[in-house]
């Protein structure tokens, strides 16, 4: 029995998988509605709460809602998709459900916040950043997260927006050169979220069984008699997962 | 007013940020309990269900609980310590500070979790990592996120070990030179989750307000008339964080 403080009844776990398993990567049906500045505390600080390598905190999150910054983005997405499309060239079928799917929502979005991460906030020594430094631009993808999933409970759709130039962000938002663009989102409220995500929906890609990316002991070790119990439970899970 | 499907009622929102505030990165006080195999495909699923760039789900997530293979890693793990603390020579305190700090719990934990990037699935042409590479390591960082607060949801502390050597870790978990580790992690049920974290607690730093660390339309610009009620929300929400 776990007799830990501040433990979980059974509708605060629901609620914290309900989150996890609804939430998706919105870039359609962003309605007009404006963001109170509530919740936008209240995400902001949920993602200020995430974990960092030695405590660093090395994000800044640059809000943006003026239209012509947001038009230069969208320009550096239309160039880099176009690039983009052109990889595809040798399989004209799959170029052409690429370019059938919407890829962003800049423009139609209430508002865009670009996460950074600054790896001299209070370093140069950082606990925990010795061995390995990409620990701390991770830290920064904890904290996507954690606004991912309070964006989602406040119902707010976030979508995250990749085909993009870093180079053409730190140029627009006057961000230095040590620091680096780590996210660019797009946030609103929308009119539904979908059950499944998009590129699952359209047949882009399946998801994968939970058993497959599940290793036991070693890497890609995927059979062990020592780990039949939890096997079982993880072929119920992917049982479920298809019946969602 | 959102008219979303499946939207949060008051209770479910303040489980997710119950969820996250109170996430704590635990290197100590593990029990000796055993993780049923319920709770793990639980929370592994929940890890399973991060956003992932164009859907590439590029994780792996490898169960450690041989002892022989843990204490491999707690050697890289002193190795890469003893490395840090030369780091500090010329600060004899802060020296004294770190090396009176848990950082692990390899050992003592019920569970040690290895978690993978593997760029070449459903690749080479991955939508959406055409123009920043690394949103595919990004995305094995949100499912650390899922991971981590589903955890808590279950009572489980989890912390991650970063103060080791990943090229020790491919070595002992035999991972190919292709796939990444991203993080070691420490799972396991403990006798209580602290309020606030190790190293704040400890003193080491303190926690940013969040005013310093939001942004308004460029990078580190914090004054704006146009975000008034913004920055209003958010000085109160550092007014509360204060008081926790």
């Amino acid at each position: 029995m776990n007799t830990s403080q501040n433990s979980f009844v059974q509708y605060e776990k629901d609620a914290v998988y309900k989150a996890i398993f609804s939430r998706r990567d919105v870039r359609t049906k962003f309605l007009e509605e404006k963001i109170p500045g509530s919740v936008l505390a209240r995400i902001l600080n949920a993602a200020h709460h995430a974990p960092s390598v030695g405590f660093s905190q090395p994000w800044d999150f640059i809000l943006i809602s003026d239209m012509k910054i947001r038009e230069r983005i969208k320009h550096s997405f239309i160039e880099e998709f176009q690039k983009s499309v052109k990889m595809l060239e040798s399989d004209q079928e799959r170029q052409r459900k690429y370019t059938s799917l919407k890829l962003e929502g800049i423009l139609e979005s209430s508002l865009n916040i670009c996460i950074t991460y600054d790896p001299n906030k209070f370093g140069p020594f950082v606990l925990g950043r010795t061995s390995i430094s990409e620990t701390g631009v991770y830290s920064v993808c904890c904290a996507i997260q954690n606004l991912w999933l309070a964006a989602r409970a406040e119902g707010l759709g976030m979508g995250w927006v990749s085909i993009i130039s870093n180079c053409k962000i730190r140029e627009i938002l006057e961000i230095p050169d040590y620091v680096s663009p780590v996210a660019y989102l797009c946030l609103g409220y929308v009119s539904e979220f979908e059950n499944t995500p998009d590129l699952e929906r359209s047949g882009w890609l399946r998801r994968l069984n939970l058993e497959n990316v599940v290793c036991y002991e070693k890497w890609r070790v995927h059979q062990s008699e020592q780990w039949s119990d939890l096997k079982d439970e993880i072929a119920r899970t992917d049982f479920n997962n298809k019946g969602k």
